[in-house]
């Protein structure tokens, strides 16, 4: 039964609910009309994810449903050639990467495929295949040691150095002995459930329980793999602990996780890169959950909070369906990722949510499982479009209160093509967090333009250290100056200090996503750089002059009682068109800084002016971009490079453009940045290739107001009124400046002409 | 008449089969059994390229044929919003880009698409438009004088700075007339031919006589408009002008140009880039005399030189349709563009040749005329598939006597995709032209490995100097070391001197394209720099482990009686993984040298190797790549990134490795260049990130014969001898080094093990 506390209320209904529908058979209680018993009780031995009946189905289906013959053919196809390359099962020995760290991947992988294969063609040479697997296995895992390239502080494995690979592990291999278990005799059950995976689920949930009891993916995978073996071997206790952690007190757990590791709308701090990672063992021990207790209602679960998950982490992609890059993540992920096939499959299963399909239609694979085959029927008659990007606000933390992200969303003009920015105000994310407070990303459709570095790490790439996360991921990617906001001083947001950063989130001032004319985010930090408070509004602006797409007024409102240097760093991607001041270039090219992820960037030109604003035109493929900027005679503009002190040649070769302030207290940083005109260099024509702002103006700035004018060439006019604090969509505000009233409701106001 | 001396035998032919036909009707004399009499004789209207009978055809179809619709849409919306604008012909002031340039401009292609709309819809709305535009024209051009913005020693126009524009004004707007003549009074033409066409044709032929007389698509623009107002005007003079020249002498005209401006498979030596733009005038005209003086047989001229200078064009483009960037190129321009609708249409039409649909599919859109039609129709029966990239040997020089150009061309194993070695031995190609002898370039599906720089321009875009060439398109891309090829002493091929340069040509020496486990070209220089003679061999080689993609052999021998640096530079595309060897990194970044090029490299790093050959591994994409070369201790290699001494951030930021010799005479490059492995970070997995190769030998190397060998790490071994002199594929040749015996016939020898 689930006991946390914000369910006893749901709870008490439900019990009310079957009250009443006793002795009323076929008819389901469900407040939100979703979730459905999906069990099938006369089927005796346990089901983890596929059925024999659906098993028959899928079988009766594959000759006309393509999707399914692809996805199980490539099963099959696997099987068969482990078969034919034999049972092998390596004394541990290697570290990640090596050949036994290797081959007991494979090995579980070729399991699970092996026991789909059984599963749907009956044939015993798949399960003979897992059954000499698994005595394999029981030979020797009861006598196997800590793996000999385990690392102190690190939770170790037997068959791998690390626990974690041991729980994927058992997650795999539970469900390939699930599958075939009808066709091993009782002997070799027997054999096999106590010297492997009674073993392995107890040096996993009893010798490693501090993982076990972790509120971290490890963990997760952890309980995951315990408790789909408990179900199993019909060990309830196993299944307990895992669900409630060691103790059975709900401390820790599964459930636990679910209340501690995700925010309101199911956003999971260390970023979408990991979330697709850890979304695995969640969606397919609630699938478990879902058939073997479906009284626990898992689905629904803190207000339907895994399906909130799914859409969550598929929303945090570009349009290339590639994850946005907060903290340690790697660029080229994207949501083709098997994990995400098994997570989405399931996610439509229990909650018949149709706009996931684009997503299931583009994976052109489908997990073998019920839930698998519920997607191929549904996309049977499923007419292709694209998957629907919405602009959005998403918390961070378990109470929706550490800070979080926006996403700004508007159409630029093209078919399915958006603007997208992104504005991270989220908490640190744990080890793999960068510090990148207040940071801005933007897309054109499937185009970087303003890019975060993402993480330094050539992913199993041998002689990239071993594929591992690169010295320069720490130096440079993880620092302030390599994300689009403002570094103080040259040194990183808390010093660069973790468990510093991990303390305080930046907060939400307010936003609006509603107004198909206007985007609007506001958020603050105020912890990152001792007596430094920082504010950024980023608001997205759908022109007047309706052809030109959106274009984007960037307010970064700095407060402090010491004078400090303020950097606000772009790194734009495209190649310089034209800017309206002169710069100089440097003739041999330095450092821009010693150290703080300066010391990566070559210092290529500095600019000055003596007009009030800045622009910067660059181009990407087609379209032209400009960041116009409200600047003093002071203000230097500076142009960089990433790649100094890069022994290896680690790092990409990108492009910076900083706004440098020096010996400044308080400041306010405003920038335009508008996507505009065309290049086509096949019809040859190019058109508006220059910037169309023509003022910047700061109207007022005090504690409580920030005023922001901006004009276009075309004399369109846009003031931007900022509430600065005591926010209250209700309240009134009025404040004459220079004789002219300003007078609005709410926390914030844009005046148009 | 023709009269070319090399077609005299095929002329004497054709005299002889037309006595043997006199008296036999409707019989058409057909030596190649392709060409077709198209004339529609009853016609009284003179046809350019639609008659209106097609015409009539073409609104037939417009219903039911969506490619016709589309195309013919485009023209009507044109015409449609021009008409809404109204005529406006403002006297001519501006240069290029400038009000007046681009209105001109403008002005014929509405007339051109008013011409279209008034044929196919009858709409008298269209054919009014025209004539008030061309009486307008009428009013203004007989007092226009030369255009004040013309430049001393450039032909200048009246209506544009520049003689080239006026000839395109008239190639379009005397089909604009042609199109609608049947629509305007007596009267009225009398004043369009008079006091416009006639007016502008004589401009063009007599008052810049030397342009029009001139070997050069300049030339061609000329004598395609001025003959094209010859067939409308029924001024046969006029078409004889354009034919064999001012003075009918044969000595310049249009044929002489198809005589002279291609080589005999039909490569214009400005490179496809430029070749693109001169097939329209090309084709356009001879769509013209095909239709008019059907007897010229213009589409068989000098062996079906115009269907040839199509397909070469075409297949000048690598896997995304762009033409190689030879010589001054915008990398960005490919097969889409609308000269190669004209073109491939035409040639379509005229030579039935199938595998132009492809191309024609891929431009969604035909031009719409008899042509077009014919494409349209064929369309509707054309299953898709990818047009063919063939490996290819493309001679330069009128006589192929003036080196050229070889595609290798393998499949890179997926499907539809070929690894694409380009390698350049061709004459200087004029003006434009890049001192890039014997450079090579590769391709791997889509993606470019070993590029060219192309142009240093931004077409159009304004803040780019106009959109001119930039300077650095003469300081850098232009320059030897801006290309995969060796660069002497740092200084660029002929002194980078035009006209020294367009003196001689590289030679081929021997290719073979044609066996599918090997292809060879070899070429020489020995012009280039003094005393110095270069041999570069490029061999691409089917693995015997055929998983793996196909490598390539790049023999590059010099032979120099004074001792000189060699620098033969990469530039690749893609981040460096990996190198055998050490380097050290700069610590601040100067240029590579003073001049020539070197000025805006800056140096990153040099390696040295005690090793005898260096590896440098990079990834692009899903792939990695290495280049392993046969080095000494003595041998550098130099890493550098573009960039340096570029005020205006006019140059990409793209990398070179470079080989550097220095204090040698004779020396021998020898690289292997291996596509290898896989990088797929969706499924988290890496193949062969490693080069294979183990060793490089250098077996033997004279006068007569240079061997090499290559063993790669599976004991794979290639023992590759190439003939230096005296080349004979009969010639017998053997030669023993130490002790052993090399034995084989014709000018190369590939043995495996």
């Amino acid at each position: 039964m689930i006991q946390s506390p914000s369910h006893t209320k749901r709870l008490r209904l439900g019990i009310l609910c079957l009250t009443l529908i006793i002795g009323v058979l076929s008819f389901s209680c469900n407040q939100e009309g979703k979730t459905e018993n999906k069990t099938e009780l006369k089927n005796q031995k346990p089901v983890l994810s596929l059925s024999t009946s659906e098993a028959e189905e899928i079988k009766g289906l594959l000759a006309k449903n393509k999707v399914l013959k692809t996805s199980f053919d490539q099963h099959q196809k696997k099987a068969d050639k482990a078969i034919l390359n034999g049972v092998e099962i390596p004394m541990p020995k290697d570290p990640g990467g090596g050949y036994t760290h290797e081959k007991h991947k494979r090995n579980y992988g070729e399991m699970y495929s092996a026991g789909i294969a059984y599963i749907i063609t009956g044939d015993t040479k798949y399960s003979e295949f897992v059954t000499d697997m698994l005595l394999g296995y029981a030979e020797m895992y009861p006598k196997l040691p800590l793996h000999p390239k385990s690392k102190e502080n690190h939770p170790a494995g037997k068959l791998f150095w690390q626990g974690l690979n041991e729980s994927v592990w058992l997650v795999n291999s539970i469900q390939a002995y699930n599958l075939v278990s009808d066709a091993i005799s009782k002997e070799n059950k027997t054999i096999i459930e106590n010297n492997v995976f009674k073993k392995i689920a107890e040096f996993i949930s009893v010798d490693s329980k501090k993982t076990f009891n972790k509120i971290h993916n490890h963990g997760t995978w952890a309980v995951a793999g315990v408790g789909m073996t408990g179900y199993v071997l019909k060990d309830q206790d196993m299944v307990d602990r895992a669900l409630y952690g060691s103790n059975k007190d709900k401390e820790t757990g599964f459930l636990k996780q679910i209340d501690m590791l995700f925010s309101p709308e199911g956003y999971y701090s260390e970023g979408p890169y990991y979330q697709r990672y850890a979304m695995m063992p969640f969606m397919l021990f609630a699938q478990a959950i879902q058939i073997n207790q479906p009284d626990l209602k898992i689905f629904e679960y803190r207000d339907q909070l895994l399906g909130k998950a799914v859409t969550t982490v598929l929303q945090l992609t570009d349009e290339n369906g590639a994850f946005f890059p907060f903290n340690d993540a790697l660029k080229e992920k994207n949501y083709l990722t098997s994990e995400l096939i098994f997570a989405s499959n399931i996610a439509y299963a229990y909650y018949k949510d149709s706009s996931l399909l684009p997503i299931t239609l583009a994976h052109e694979k489908v997990s073998i499982s019920g839930a698998g085959l519920e997607v191929a029927k549904a996309l049977k008659s499923f007419k292709p479009k694209a998957y629907e990007k919405k602009p959005l606000l998403i918390t961070d933390g378990k109470d929706g209160e550490d800070g979080g992200l926006a996403l700004l969303r508007m159409p630029n003009g093209k078919k399915d093509e958006k603007i997208t920015s992104v504005f991270k105000f989220a908490s640190q994310g744990m080890g793999h967090g960068h510090f990148d407070r207040l940071s801005l990303f933007l897309y054109d459709g499937k185009k970087e333009i303003l890019q975060d570095y993402g993480a330094a790490r050539f992913l199993n790439v041998e002689s990239k250290k071993g594929g591992r996360y690169l010295p320069e991921n720490k130096t440079w990617a993880k620092q302030t100056i390599a994300h689009n906001t403002v570094t103080v001083d040259e040194t990183s947001q808390f010093g660069a200090n973790v468990k510093a950063s991990s303390k305080v989130s930046p907060k939400l001032l307010f936003s609006n996503l509603k107004d198909s004319n206007l985007q609007i985010v506001s958020a603050k930090e105020e912890n990152g750089y001792e007596g430094v408070k920082m504010q950024r509004t980023i608001t997205m602006i759908k022109n007047q002059a309706t052809e030109r797409p959106p274009f984007i007024i960037d307010v970064y409102a700095i407060k402090s009682k010491e004078a400090h240097q303020y950097d606000l760093n772009f790194m734009y991607q495209g190649h310089i068109m034209e800017t309206n001041f002169e710069y100089i270039k440097e003739n041999t090219l330095s450092e821009l800084g010693a150290k703080n992820g300066y010391q990566h960037l070559w210092k290529l030109a500095e600019g000055k002016s003596d007009q009030n604003f800045a622009t910067l035109t660059w181009l990407n493929q087609n379209r032209f971009y400009s960041i116009s900027s409200l600047i003093s005679p002071e203000s230097k503009m500076v142009f960089s490079r990433l790649g100094a002190n890069d022994p290896d040649f680690n790092l990409r070769n990108d492009a910076s453009y900083m706004l440098r302030e020096s010996n400044k207290k308080d400041h306010v940083f405003i920038n335009v940045i508008e996507p505009h005109g065309n290049f086509d260099p096949k019809l040859e024509s190019v058109q508006n290739p220059h910037s169309d702002v023509s003022t910047i103006q700061l109207v007022y700035s005090d504690d409580n107001y920030t005023i922001v004018k901006v004009i276009f060439k075309n004399d369109e006019k846009y003031t931007l009124a900022i509430v600065n604090q005591e926010h209250d969509p209700h309240k009134q505000h009025q404040i004459t400046v220079d004789d002219q009233e300003y007078q609005w409701t709410g926390n914030y106001n844009l005046k148009t002409n």
